[in-house]
């Protein structure tokens, strides 16, 4: 008889991924599945990503790396912050990760001790409470409003704090699931909120590039000291290859490597060296953003036409979030039959709000524009 | 002023990274080290490998895969355990992770809560200790002696849990930094003991596959139960791609998969394409092992006409912790003049015993026979 301990009991599925599993069984069976559950580009990575890792495999020598991760790709990231957002940041400040949930879990683990709470938005991205559990601490749902863009505010903030007290907060523009762009105004006031308040910010920019209209703005323009956590799997296009890097205060760089040191080694390899080559690749990728710019288009002419509730108009990312209340008051079932009847998958809404998103639904438009169709044509036979 | 948790604060830097980002920094100012640090092949991934993740290169898609990893490699590990152990583990009880650092962090968070203890050897790998410090669980020593080929044994364990109630047991087999290789017999009584006393037995059994006379015998043989975790690192010669496996009871599999939907999405796809082709390349991987072997006989021979203290003669993986008492009180500042002085990178045992580490330095011997030449004749020099 195994022991299960009780924060791993605690810790909810990650539904998207188990969606995920559900539509590729699907898929190794011969259905054709449109696949809308999961955050993945379906671009294939940019060719100097590929051809960096081609001559780095024909060496066959594929070692760990320090544990903050390659010098040349920690030095590139930082020329970045200067060229793309006028802010300097040294080297010296930039950790390589195994993705971004490396980067909240370094993040997590250096902040805060059991027990803290941490105010999240919800709904919001579903590990950052998964992960918070795993490591015995709270997560404190900032609540965001439909009527508010979704957006958190400075004030959204400090109710949080005056309900219970938190030992940081974590904010994420664009957002997943909503999409939602924190204007520069509202950053900045968060930025200084969180100061006032003596917490240390976390901001999650793993989808910074992806905007359709606002431009996305780093919360290191307002705070320095912000933990600011970024990815390549998503602008770049790099999912699978699990690489992503974090910016973080001089005082947090020791205890992070040590950290990273024993919990992860380094990133991989060949992603690490991919990485460095992707910054070769911007009209490539700004190519396939202007793609989603069109799906977005398209989804958000054609879902409520079909009755499918009310839709979020996403400023970024690559999700609409979508309220069926209409249809519906159990979105996970809703999806279960979508995905059986439709083949269509999509993330209910419980993965990122536990109290309203039975609500809700989740579509990724990261997928091609036929596929965007194809869902879309489905759904109408469906819904009907 | 950034808050550092205490648990992060509590955790020590894994030396051997400190040492090796030294040696790499020394080797790219133009300086030939010999590098003995870090438990890494200096022999490249086999060919099929190259091969297999050359040709997924070649597709432009690298996905997310399932939590739990690609079907395949699940099926074709359990198939393994058949063939090469006569032990049934169905693919399902398969868990592929990013490297075994993963597999750790998830085997004790899903066993473990807040202030557990945990039998942990002494010496062992250093970031048994901090992974458990990071999730506030607290390591309980089983301290190894010398005089005992520092091999773990069932009255140890029990001894252990008398002095302070423990939640649960490690054994790594071959061990690092001895390389001593645990009795079928004992491991037996060690298998047995934890049923006794109603414990999970987490087994460590990364070093698999590198023996020079006993055999490895993996701890599913006498406790199916037992929670086995393995990586393509060391046998495989695949350091840098980050990806590894556990064997886990069936009742362990779900709670897993959720914390690692959440903790890691999925290991890095260009790693378990690779993985799959590894179990093709076992000729060319055997005759990588027969070198460790040659190396092993080269050092054992010269090291201790060194006048380099007493040299533990590994078993199996592919280390040799000397006790280097005679010649220093302080392993680190010994270490860090051999690098300095001879240009050979070795690991001072503090990594692996906070309390007598100080008397000990580890020398990995998987580099190439000319590496190990060279290192004695460097060391013949210095030690003059």
């Amino acid at each position: 008889m195994t022991p299960i301990s009780r924060r791993a009991a605690a810790v909810q599925p990650f539904l998207a991924m188990d969606v995920m599993a559900a539509a590729a069984a699907k898929a190794r069976a011969g259905v054709d599945v449109v696949r809308m559950e999961v955050g993945q580009p379906s671009a294939p990575a940019p060719g100097p990503v590929i051809a960096a890792a081609q001559a780095a495999l024909a060496t066959g020598r594929i070692p760990y790396t320090e544990a903050l991760g390659l010098p040349a790709l920690r030095a590139r990231i930082a020329r970045d912050y200067a060229e793309r957002h006028g802010v300097a940041v040294s080297p010296e400040r930039v950790v390589i990760t195994t993705g971004s949930s490396a980067g909240f879990v370094l993040a997590f683990m250096s902040l805060f001790d059991s027990g803290d709470r941490v105010a999240v938005p919800q709904p919001g991205y579903p590990a950052y409470r998964s992960i918070l559990t795993a490591l015995d601490l709270v997560p404190a749902p900032m609540v965001l409003r439909a009527e508010d863009r979704f957006a958190p505010t400075a004030a959204l903030l400090r109710e949080t704090h005056a309900r219970a007290p938190v030992a940081g907060a974590l904010v994420m523009s664009p957002a997943n699931p909503s999409g939602t762009v924190i204007t520069e105004a509202a950053l900045q006031d968060l930025c200084a909120a969180t100061r006032n308040l003596g917490l240390p910010l976390i901001s999650d920019e793993i989808y910074h590039g992806l905007s359709y209209g606002l431009p996305t703005v780093t919360a290191l323009r307002f705070d320095p000291d912000a933990v600011v956590i970024n990815s390549f799997s998503k602008y770049h296009c790099m999912t699978g290859w699990r690489v992503g890097w974090m910016v973080v205060p001089e005082a947090l760089v020791r205890p992070i490597e040590r950290l990273a040191q024993n919990l992860y080694i380094s990133a991989p390899y060949l992603s690490q060296v991919g990485a460095l080559a992707a910054f070769d690749a911007t009209e490539d990728l700004d190519a396939v953003r202007d793609g989603y710019a069109r799906n977005r288009a398209i989804l958000l002419d054609a879902l409520p036409a079909l009755g499918l509730g009310r839709v979020h108009p996403a400023d970024g990312a690559f999700y609409l979030y979508a309220d069926v209340s209409n249809l519906t008051d159990d979105a996970s079932d809703f999806c279960r039959r979508m995905l059986d009847e439709a083949d269509v998958a999509a993330t209910p809404g419980l993965d990122f709000d536990p109290d309203l998103g039975h609500h809700h639904v989740r579509f990724s438009f990261a997928g091609s524009e036929a596929e965007c169709r194809e869902a879309v044509s489905r759904l109408k036979t469906w819904l009907r």
